[in-house]
């Protein structure tokens, strides 16, 4: 019988978690069970949520417990998306106590609802042409109130740092200065431009934003006037959201997702939904290419385990569609490469904000210095020697500091 | 300047929370001011968020403090629209520490883009033809696996109890046993015949499942079947899904919210999203025309102050649109029906799965036991002098207890 397992981490004192478990896979499928006659009983078996295993765990304070409690749900009851499975596995549940979803095991029966990443890792290094190193990212900042012309300015000097992608701000919504095809044209037509200076393309992933109902063909207007990716706040909308845009056949351009409101998810201990499904799974089964979550270094941090878990989900080979490209953000500094290098490998993207626009030599400086240290990271030179012969490199290292 | 405003409750022993406000009101909207050149200034002025108020208080344990921080959101930053108001919000630093959203103050020009419930209160009054006390609602139980006359007999037992509205279970999704065409014929059909019965009109709410893009569609289509309200798991699609579906002129059907997943946000002290923000403003301003939540009463329980302030929300009049239905759920027996009249008053639903299908005589008596409370308690008949006239209400009360 295929089914999903879900697991969830149970805190208790008291509880029996084995009684808890069977409470979980009876009332969250056919209801009730003991109580029926066999005769129902075997017209509802197929239906019957099942106890996959319960491990108790002592806690840290003595006498408190928790349980990694795994629990199978079929298939046949719940249609091959993303609000059925979480209403399926994480709906009443949610607001049963002291109770986080911390896993998700989906079959493919489940899966052929999802046809993943319509790009991917690959497919990002095949639209940049760049196969051999990580990806580097620059976000544009403090943007709201800006004109059109502000707005390019600030993409050019960007651009003529050397960054593969920029990104619009995510609180940048639609506006009389610079709505989305508007700034969409004039981007794109900049990064023409600078493509001519610095030999590398450029995606740029403008902000999808507005009603639900009219996001495809926002989408659509802005692939038309030149849009080569979008970014999008996922959580605010549903994940169904992002599958639907990502499986559109009309829609042929990266999607980035933007981790906004996802602390409200996976900051709790005790509640909610564990950072790997919440951006690591549930974000690449639903379709996006690139995934933002706060990194391990900066102000806004998430532990490095958490962040590793997250690259497994959207690395991982378990999964029969295509690898979505992390992208740890916040408190990226040149000198941190090296160190991104070795938790994440090479297929991730290097995104910086502060550590582009902050540079003390301009914004045009501040990503040059992070081609560098990208440059030297690749070829095993330690950064402060690189840094002798590349002044802007030298310059980051001296405000934020080296390798750790 | 007109502006929305939002409340986090902000958890930090060490913070300077004045400044930590300065940084979410100035990061949150122009990113950047100190170091912003005069005329720039005067350009973003408009655009700059402000500290409404700061409130430190000490913790329960020595030395723990926090803080209520009220930051004003100009509305000119963002569209009309849920998803870009939680984003510019809760989107960044909902990952940024220990910090819970806990008040939104919405103004009237960010309310001009919400009609609100199409019914609410008054409506689904109107509607049943009862004006004068709360009403009553069944929810099927054990439906996953069900065929079509397993499920209209199970209706028509709830019907003939004398209920208002009866709801589906909110994990039915699309099946091929009961489609939500085929079931509301069938439970339409069977509604149209127990009225002739009990005298007493009835909606039933089908759950609308499925991917986003056809919801309306197939809303539409339960209509023409003959629905007349419909479920709706707000959570797991997002509230900007029910703002669409709530203000469409071709849905003039009342709309019930599920709140399913609700308790990933809700339930942490120091994360996520108060549950009269979530539960009861946001869902008010989509437009759901009834609004479950758990109740303080059952095994599933959510604090009696907390209720009280989710139904505040939905009632109150700060807001300019419609009140949407209370309806707390999980553990009612009839026993509970004057504690639930004294804490919500009688504009409330009153709303029971176990305490209808477990009453010892059978379903249909489960809900005569319900009417039969209400009755006495309308009438301020202590419960158990009721019940000495009335089987069903004292068989109730044997088994679970009366008032308290």
């Amino acid at each position: 019988m295929s089914q999903c397992i879900a697991t969830y981490r149970i805190y208790d004192d008291q509880a029996d978690f084995h009684k808890k478990a069977t409470s979980i896979a009876v009332g969250m499928t056919v209801g009730s069970w003991t109580e029926l006659p066999q005769a129902k009983r075997d017209a509802m078996q197929k239906h019957l949520g099942e106890v996959v295993s319960v491990e108790v765990h002592e806690g840290w304070e003595p006498g408190s417990r928790y349980a990694d409690v795994r629990i199978g749900y079929p298939d046949i009851n719940f249609s091959r998306d993303i609000p059925a499975l979480l209403v399926t596995v994480f709906g009443k549940i949610s607001m049963d106590g002291r109770i986080k979803l911390t896993g998700l095991e989906l079959s493919p029966e489940f899966m052929s609802g999802f046809p993943g990443p319509k790009f991917g890792i690959d497919g990002i290094r095949d639209l940049l042409g760049v196969h051999n190193r990580p990806l580097l990212m620059s976000i544009f900042k403090s943007v709201i109130g800006l004109n059109a012309d502000e707005l390019r300015d600030q993409f050019i000097r960007q651009a003529l740092g050397g960054v593969d992608l920029i990104k619009d701000d995510e609180i940048l919504f639609e506006n009389e200065l610079t709505p989305i095809e508007k700034r969409v044209k004039l981007c794109i037509e900049a990064a023409r431009e600078t493509e001519q200076t610095t030999g590398r393309k450029l995606l740029y992933a403008a902000n999808l934003t507005g009603r639900t109902s009219g996001l495809r063909e926002r989408a659509l207007r802005a692939i038309d006037a030149g849009a080569n990716a979008l970014l999008f706040n996922v959580l605010a909308y549903g994940y169904d959201v992002l599958h639907e845009l990502a499986s559109d056949p009309d829609i042929q351009v990266p999607i980035m997702a933007h981790p906004s409101m996802a602390g409200a998810f996976y900051q709790a201990q005790h509640y909610g939904i564990a950072a790997p499904v919440l951006l690591g799974q549930l974000m690449r089964i639903a379709g996006a290419d690139l995934v933002l979550f706060p990194s391990p270094y900066g102000s806004v941090t998430m532990p490095r385990e958490e962040n590793l878990a997250i690259r497994n989900e959207l690395h991982s080979a378990k999964l029969d569609v295509k690898r979505s490209m992390p992208v740890p953000s916040a408190g990226i500094h040149p000198g941190l490469v090296p160190r991104i290098l070795r938790d994440f490998g090479s297929d991730v993207v290097v995104n910086a904000g502060g550590g582009i626009h902050g540079h003390p030599m301009g914004t045009e400086a501040g990503g040059r210095a992070f081609v560098q240290a990208i440059d030297a990271a690749m070829k095993s030179i330690p950064l402060t020697e690189y840094a002798e012969q590349h002044q802007e490199l030298k310059a980051a290292l001296d405000i934020w500091g080296g390798e750790v």
